[in-house]
């Protein structure tokens, strides 16, 4: 059962144009992910234009896909450690420091939604590792890592911030 | 400088619906690619809703980019030591096999294009590892690195293909 809201429909106006997941983007994918026990869970529905080879779904679309759900859950994670929601001052944010996907098998463009699961792996201090699996029809097709970093914001923030190891 | 066609403008009809590469996607990135001696090099204006953090490439979108720009690469290379162009019978496919991108600082979405390079590092067999860089003003703000996996397709192809180890 996942139980709204979504991560992504507590950012800040100032941080809700990602294509990947923000409800401001006037073009994008419109990741949605929520808590479900220690794992977020997302299920989205591709369009006819995000193929790849004919009939599968495209890897770009998908490390997209595992990109926004990770450094949602990042995000998440980060306030639920302080006992709180995204969207609670003060703000925690997460950026992407890499990302990789390994690609099992094809994942059908058959009009059927992917599910995708991430769960926390590893945090320290600024850094969180995540682990992501898409599936298809009951299969994993895609298996992801994430590491996701904190970053510094000016909150006026125009693009204000900094990335530390 | 790089000399026309772009690899992807020599891949086969059926093969052109990519959201990354394809010609023929309604609505796709539409990356070219091109030899410039041993590298493949890709030019690519990203839109407004391309944001990821505001004023900021989306990192999806970024592992797209660099996910078919490689597998061009890929592509192109198998064809080149053969002596011949894609396009050319017998067709050389290759798939995602992973993917992994290093997000080294903000790739700035100001109106300027980003550049791709890419080069092959090792081919055995089915398998051809490919490293990649975009650069934003000059300046590397992500790494990449493709493994592509050469299938078998029936030409005929209505999604029958397989990737072997």
């Amino acid at each position: 059962m996942t139980t709204a809201p979504a991560f992504q429909d507590l950012y800040l106006d100032e941080r809700a144009d990602c294509w990947g997941c923000g409800r401001n983007n006037p073009d994008g994918l419109y990741i949605k992910s929520y808590w479900e026990g220690d794992e977020a869970v997302a299920h989205f529905s591709p369009k006819p234009e995000h193929m790849g080879h004919k009939g599968v779904l495209n890897g770009g679309i998908i490390a997209a896909l595992v990109d926004c759900h990770c450094i949602g859950l990042a995000m998440a994670d980060g306030h639920r450690r302080e006992g709180r929601q995204i969207g609670t001052e003060p703000l925690i944010t997460y950026v992407t420091g890499s990302l990789k996907v390994d690609y099992l098998k094809p994942t059908l463009l058959n009009g059927s939604p992917v599910e995708l699961r991430a769960r926390v792996e590893k945090v320290d201090g600024r850094k969180t590792w995540m682990t992501c699996t898409l599936s298809s029809g009951g299969q994993v097709t895609a298996r992801g890592e994430v590491l996701g970093v904190r970053i510094n914001e000016v909150p006026s923030g125009e693009n204000q911030r900094t990335k530390e190891d």
